[in-house]
């Protein structure tokens, strides 16, 4: 049957639920939930997230040329939508959500200490598009919850249980049963 | 407990499925599977890819200024991996896998006609970032097959069925249950 046309509209299946924090020029540490971004580099390893110029995150990240980038696991899921929801040109949401602030070792940003799986970045590219900004943060250290590991030191994405976002319906969900091997499933 | 420093990776959860599809030179439709990739602007609604320089497909998304990305279903787990494990310069992937070319009316690029939800992009900004090149496309219209869309004609996440790759075990896995509904869950 043939193919319906939407339009041209922001839809996609999966996008991530990344919490973005940042400090502001007088330190408060601040989060944010931005679902336009991913790994865009492999060599050196990079991040990116595109925000709108109007939030308070914009702002700090041109500040301090650093943020981090959170995974939050569904026990979260409130938490990571109140900081979706509020600016922090308001609100303390630390504070508000009683998530505990960690400074980075290696970059001016913050992240919350609940958060299983972090990604810390120095800001290296910044790039206009239209209404966002994309922030290209080089990634020098990923940093997890031992609970989050399997025995190969590496993290489980089922010990992670990330959210994903739906762009249609703008639901949460959950990560859902394995399928198969990459690099491996499709051959032969 | 203290985390767990990993080191300078890109490991993040989940990363998408894009079945990347670009004509080259001569007018070969070919697909790639990336991973590195998502929705970076939201007007103009816009769609971010980041491929080695290497790859066939960069060279055509350079040639043609165009590329679609396609979503495929669980039930295409092999061909999304297949496309992923070769390379169009040796291989015609849409014979290969059985898949159907189909010209988009729109930019300069093929979709396979079998993939349930399609971007069509045209290809407005390069960036050069370490080994990968980021490829921005303006997306011109989406388009899905009708047995994605619910009733108020938006797709349903849950009848796409769209895989997730796990960038630490390198496995696809599907998406999970309902979780909470976004800009809501996290009020009060």
């Amino acid at each position: 049957m043939e193919k319906h046309s939407l339009g041209a509209r922001t839809l996609l299946f999966p996008t991530p639920v990344l919490l973005v924090g940042t400090y502001d020029r007088q330190g408060k540490p601040n989060l944010m939930n931005a679902a336009w971004g991913g790994i865009c580099n492999s060599q050196p390893p990079c991040m990116c997230v595109s925000l709108r110029k109007a939030t308070y995150s914009h702002g700090a990240i041109s500040e301090r040329q650093a943020f981090t980038v959170g995974i939050p696991s569904e026990s979260l899921i409130k938490q990571a939508d109140y900081v979706g929801i509020t600016s922090g040109r308001n609100v303390d949401k630390f504070a508000e959500t009683g998530l505990t602030p960690v400074k980075s070792d290696l970059v001016d940003a913050p992240y919350a200490a609940e958060i299983p799986f972090i990604l810390e970045c120095r800001l290296i590219q910044t790039h206009e598009i239209g209404s966002h900004t994309q922030f290209i943060g080089e990634i020098v250290d990923v940093k997890a919850d031992p609970a989050v590991l399997d025995d190969d030191g590496l993290p489980d994405i089922l010990k992670i249980k990330p959210l994903l976002f739906d762009t249609a319906h703008r639901g949460y969900y959950g990560v859902g049963p394995f399928q198969g091997q990459a690099f491996s499933v499709g051959k032969g």
